[in-house]
């Protein structure tokens, strides 16, 4: 268990990395990430893809954070400081108490993840989503039920920006994902692995309660508005969710919800 | 069609309404409220249930959203601004450079509101849901799936709350809602009008996906964390969403999704 390191300079250079968290982002630094909050936190240490650098706590929290200090490596500092002094390194009120700067320890390539697999898998694979919530709010459903894998195409934002690893309530540290290169393509990459594409949308050949999974899936996944483009569509099964007539709009996430209970409730193929 | 009112002072009083408007809320002020982009205010101006007072428009927006100007009625003020004179009246960069203030025009009992449903009707009763995103998120799904009506405890935020409308784009303009009074048992409630409640819990009795509305359903949500009392629980049907070990954790905007679309997919009993 490491020994407690306390700041009480805000400006101690140990505790840098935790400087202005607000206004910046670490993701791109070396594979570096922040993680806030109890739960989330704890998501990291339990982690097989990510370990944490450090933690910051709140003077206050350290009794009842005793758990986690504890599962942590002897050589990962536990800085300590007051509510305060937290707050003036943060640069915000930092209320939850506890932080950690977490390491990207696992990146795959989508290819050597699809391979790696089981004969039964479920993947999501993630076209142009841009916003944290959304992005953080269906790899939370992607570990409530189990998926396996998120590919990400070029234009989603990172899974490990500190408010999407916040709203996914830690999933993005659990769940494996991978980026799909640029030259690739999405389809061709999913059919090399044996994954059969559906495509959700609005206009959807098919409904999706009528649709049963394969052997391996993998549900495809466009931002609200754009969607997926029709060159992904017309190359995939597509699926519709039915919805009541002159409000068809689902945020992404819930359908990434709806999507995955529907996987998880029905006999595959 | 009413004519368009130029601004050109952000002080003009005739616009006060919409002045600071990130920083306040005008529900509770004589049912007033604020609705803000094009779609959302789209929905204000087809509301069975609201009505707009006035709309402010950036002037290099009339044209696209003459649509919408074109259905008010000639007494409605259409107030002109340049964006810079908007951005100071609302205190923030509005680059939707569309904003109307809002009146509720219905408001209906718990009791009215139940009475007046079809011998087949669906509704929403949320208990605790304190969270803007969480609501709109919410409304959003009941308006996609045909939800009858909302209701809320005491302990709900506000629908007509700007941020709970934009984020349900616009829902809580179109689907109806009431609150129930404190004094109220919510069962008693429903039962008088012969709707069978049933309850999502983490804990719940039965796998949602066995479970089958009847004629009359009304679905039960809970704040995440807390959820519904033991107390409501213990008087209702209580169903759960089957999860992956280790992650049980769903968002409750996106539980009522799953739950909707279940419902939107099963014969009923």
């Amino acid at each position: 268990m490491p020994a407690l390191i306390e700041i009480s300079d805000p400006v101690d250079p140990r505790i840098d990395m935790y400087r202005e968290i607000r206004e910046r982002d670490l993701v791109g630094r070396k594979g570096l990430f922040v993680a806030e909050g109890k739960v989330v936190v704890e998501k990291l240490t339990d982690s097989a893809h990510h370990h944490p650098l450090s933690l910051l706590i709140a003077s206050k929290r350290v009794e009842a954070l005793q758990p986690i200090i504890a599962r942590l490596a002897s050589d990962v500092p536990v800085y300590v400081a007051a509510q305060p002094v937290i707050d003036a390194i943060a640069g915000f009120s930092m209320h939850r108490g506890i932080l950690a700067i977490g390491r990207r320890t696992t990146v795959m390539a989508a290819d050597d993840l699809l391979a790696a697999c089981e004969d039964r898998a479920m993947v999501l694979v993630l076209s142009g989503i841009a916003n944290h919530d959304n992005l953080g709010g269906i790899f939370r459903n992607a570990a409530a039920f189990g998926a396996d894998a998120v590919l990400l195409d070029g234009d989603c934002c990172d899974p490990l920006y500190r408010k999407a690893i916040r709203v996914s309530v830690g999933a993005t540290l659990l769940v494996p994902f991978a980026r799909i290169v640029r030259q690739e393509n999405m389809i061709d990459l999913l059919e090399r692995h044996a994954f059969s594409p559906v495509a959700l949308s609005p206009t959807g050949a098919d409904l999706l309660s009528d649709w049963r999974p394969g052997p391996r899936t993998a549900v495809l996944l466009g931002a609200e508005g754009p969607g997926l483009s029709a060159k992904i569509i017309g190359r995939t099964r597509s699926v519709r969710i039915a919805m009541s007539g002159g409000f068809d709009s689902l945020n992404v996430a819930t359908t990434s919800g709806i999507v995955l209970h529907h996987i998880a409730s029905v006999p595959p193929k």
